[in-house]
């Protein structure tokens, strides 16, 4: 049997999440509809770990084990033949037989995508989570540093039965704007009203909140989110976030953001 | 009766495009629909032109006349809280009664989007045109310098009734690679492997086709877009371009490229 791994990005609004369900759409049913249609087998997937319902997914890392001789190329070009265009294979490679998406993980890196222009954004409303005020990102990546390093996350996680503990490593927070998204509005015009180089170019309103961790309790994102944003829009102090950390406590947390402005961005093994 | 001008953006997907029709729903209709829920009167919304099925805005400009009193700012907030989430009122300003949104346009500018990574990307497929061979942007945005100023553009236009004259005046053209929607796959990890700014990073796939004139003929940019990824893709020669102009024969020009990449970015006046 050979030992395919999957770079797969989604699309999670259609979604009741990754794992298959009886009655739900899910991505792993998608995934593995579509590698039956493909190879004849009845393939299952495993993913570097689960998606909650709405999350999307740029990077999430798959792998199966088929008979199938198909180039990697292959697999890429006529899987996204087979699926829905909500999901989509990036890249395709066979691997050692070993080798497991899941079990493998070192660690995996999420976004969360927040939006406070003073209007709805029509087309990020899927992507975005949208603040009507204006959030200060400097003390949202300023106080969010208190998070780095190996801590006991209970404040942050929505409970969960089976968990052994809720210690984990953040190797990396960081919160700021993008200016990315600015542009889509802009024009390339010079000079121009909207020219993102000209001195009255507004400032963009997309916020991106990265958290790379060894791994993660769930909610936790989300929970984290909740936190910053009221820290950013001047409800909370900036120290709060260390007292909630060390409260181990979910009620001192802010709520659980939204699930369809997060994103699993890439998984490291 | 006062004159407001409002600034729309819509997310054209669900919409049969601008114009009020008997059976399906449009963007004026689920305007005035909105205008009538808040102000109780019967609103006849004027905007700078239509756009078709599935065609986006950014910056629709429209005006209305009212005996209501509520200001600019609660016109914008009010309107939005009866609209449905894909139409948005961005801004809103009393102007002098003879403003009208349709006759007094000076120019507008539109935006063509493709995405030429080499899979699909499924967090843009409603707004980006998606090719699948790799487009030469140098090429594309060179031969497009051929159709700036005033000539007649028959050759991009499709036939439409009552159109007296075929000239128009490109006041602005340029095809170019826009980062900003590669950045939504990479991390800010620093010299991360998708970190834009490290020396593997990939190129950025988004290209905007943007074309700003003093009035477009029915599906102009579309076959514009569609002879310039003629261009790109190699198909054919950058000389092209001026000979299709000449011709002033629609057949000579390429493809109308889809509806679902094409935005109305702005209106000057």
């Amino acid at each position: 049997m050979r030992n395919i791994k999957l770079l797969v990005a989604y699309d999670g609004s259609r979604y009741h999440g990754w794992e298959r369900q009886k009655q739900e759409p899910t991505v792993q049913q998608t995934l593995e509809e579509a590698l039956g249609a493909l190879t004849g087998e009845q393939a299952r997937v495993f993913a570097s770990g689960r998606t909650d319902a709405g999350v999307h997914a740029l990077g999430q890392v798959l792998n199966f084990h088929t008979r199938s001789r198909h180039s990697p190329e292959t697999f890429v070009r006529a899987l996204n033949a087979h699926l829905p265009d909500d999901v989509v294979v990036r890249a395709a490679e066979e691997v050692a037989s070993e080798f497991h998406a899941n079990y493998d993980t070192l660690r995996k890196l999420y976004r969360y995508v927040i939006y406070d222009g003073p209007t709805p954004d029509p087309f990020t409303r899927r992507y975005a989570y949208h603040s009507r005020v204006h959030l200060d990102t400097g003390a949202m990546h300023c106080c969010a540093q208190a998070l780095r390093g190996t801590h006991d996350f209970h404040s942050f996680e929505t409970e969960w039965p089976n968990r052994s503990t809720s210690v984990r490593t953040v190797t990396y927070i960081a919160a700021g704007r993008a200016p990315q998204w600015q542009l889509w509005e802009s024009c390339t015009l010079p000079g121009g009203q909207n020219d993102p180089k000209s001195p009255g170019a507004p400032e963009p309103h997309f916020i991106f909140l990265d958290v790379q961790a060894d791994g993660f309790l769930y909610n936790m994102v989300r929970a984290i989110a909740g936190t910053l944003i009221n820290v950013g829009r001047g409800f909370w102090p900036q120290s709060k976030v260390a007292e909630v950390l060390e409260a181990e406590d979910r009620r001192a947390a802010g709520p659980t953001a939204p699930a369809h402005a997060l994103f699993l961005v890439r998984v490291d093994y």
